[in-house]
């Protein structure tokens, strides 16, 4: 059973990013060969229009992600452009794709209800979300709630090129990422980077102390018991905190008697403790980039290997080969 | 100057096909590296959809080329599908063409006023034609008028892409085909495939002439002197005659005193002797189909390697190496 996953490197990763996908999708690798993660960078260019930063936003995910744990032993990780098969599935899916499937898409629908101009990008990204996915016989795709109409795109592509020329593509599954933890952003609203209330996991230490201690907390007084469950800090807290610590932060809401202040130094700690490891990891692959380059290149070499069968599979099937 | 052409394998080259076009490209032939032509597969797949069908179509394409004079010593002849570099660059323009852009143009446009549900292949065809162009920096595009739209599509998005990643395209220029070959068809209607009136140029002998003494003729009396120029048979016939031949007839419908029957002979005649070095050549190749192998290998090496050259620009522009 093969797991694909694609990341878009549109910055760094946050909390939200890390507890919401990433730690999800890393918990899943296993074999290498069943667990394909790329960095999305021919999405990325719908709304990236800077080279040096894409270059650099792509470098940064591949380094993000193997700090937080991606292990090319047990997973393939690669970079979406690599793989030439790609764009060349998606103009053979293009072909048996009614204009009407993308024109229900939310992302295009939505930008076209606000008056907006769009680009063929954006309107045919999903042909070419569903050429990544259906190009390595993904079995399982994670993602988000927004994502799973993609994964039915997808489907629906498939099974039309099976209807029309044959038994052909895999038709995937979308499985649902945990959204149940709760990682709210320094103003209270969920952490995202379009509010600018990020925390990015691999944040400098300092600038990051000074974040938290800027997150928005009630003015209640000091003494006053509160329950836990309605607190942001509390909630960015049980991330991080192991079960014993968090009974303990527990039972001090409860209470009461206590400061914001101290909280947001235990959330400090915890977030840098949390991260430690990652952040010592990071700097180790930064220090060596030939590394991260043969991963990369390893990567896109076992990944386009699965996609030249899987492409030319499809050529016969429609009479290109 | 590099000179590109496309041409499409929906099925054999006609007259009007040769006349009105693949003549003209071929004359155009002279430097390999300077003249691309190739059969337009990926094109093809939105409206064939049917493998074998394709693929006999792709291979008659080449064979008919070579046939009617198309020379691999002066002209680099393909497939487009094997270039992996076409569909790559797609994608790349995608992100930078605004919708409106394809909704203008006017096979889409024609499509979905006539109330039928387009393919996003037919909505992006223009978009793979501009990849198909600017891949090869190709100076010079001959099209039928009715293609010019196409070639200022390509011309856009290069500006565009130009403009907001640096110079990376050479813009093309359309050169319009020379339309004042008249080349009526059986029924005196233009001769094209939708309108069933078709002559092929490598059509069976026995079924040429039984299909040219089909052709519609008027009733007007044989001593009665005619005008040739609003004569179909006379058309025909200008195509292939030499001047000698063309004046003798030309004189003899002013005179008078013949029949359409002795001319549609004379067309017979002509075509045959007119087309029989083709159709030689045509045989000698099909009885050596490693040799057009070998060519379009060839080919598509030579148009690959200078695809791969432009690709690579326009991927460093953008960010994605």
């Amino acid at each position: 059973m093969r797991v694909l996953s694609g990341i878009q490197p549109t910055g760094r990763f946050h909390w939200g990013n890390y507890f919401g996908a990433i730690a999800q999708y890393i918990s899943m690798q296993g074999d290498p060969n069943n667990a394909f993660y790329f960095v999305a960078d021919l999405h990325a260019l719908t709304t990236v229009r800077d080279a040096q930063r894409l270059r650099k936003n792509v470098l940064d995910a591949a380094l993000d992600l193997l700090g937080l744990g991606l292990d090319p032993a047990k997973a393939t990780l690669f970079v979406q452009s690599e793989i030439p098969q790609v764009p060349q599935l998606t103009w053979l899916l293009m072909t048996v794709c009614p204009m009407g499937l993308l024109e229900r898409c939310h992302a295009y629908k939505e930008k076209k209800a606000r008056g907006l101009t769009a680009d063929v990008g954006l309107f045919g990204y999903p042909v070419l979300m569903a050429a990544d996915i259906l190009i390595y016989d993904s079995d399982v795709v994670p993602v988000g709630e927004d994502q799973m109409q993609h994964i039915e795109v997808a489907r629906d592509l498939a099974g039309s090129f099976n209807h029309l020329f044959g038994e052909t593509f895999r038709l995937p599954k979308g499985s649902i990422l945990d959204g149940s933890a709760k990682v709210p952003g320094l103003d209270g609203e969920k952490m995202s980077k379009s509010y600018g209330n990020t925390v990015e996991c691999f944040e400098d230490l300092k600038a990051q102390r000074k974040k938290i201690m800027r997150i928005a907390t009630d003015s209640r007084p000091m003494d006053q018991p509160k329950d836990p469950q309605t607190d942001n800090l509390f909630h960015l807290y049980a991330n991080f905190a192991n079960a014993e610590d968090l009974a303990e932060m527990d039972a001090l809401y409860r209470r009461g008697g206590f400061g914001y202040g101290e909280v947001k130094k235990k959330l400090a700690d915890a977030a840098e403790a949390f991260f430690a490891p990652a952040r010592e990891r990071r700097a180790d692959y930064e220090a060596h980039l030939d590394t991260v380059r043969d991963i990369l290149r390893e990567g896109a070499k076992r990944a386009s290997d699965k996609a030249e069968e899987v492409l030319q599979r499809a050529q016969l099937a429609c009479g290109i080969r």
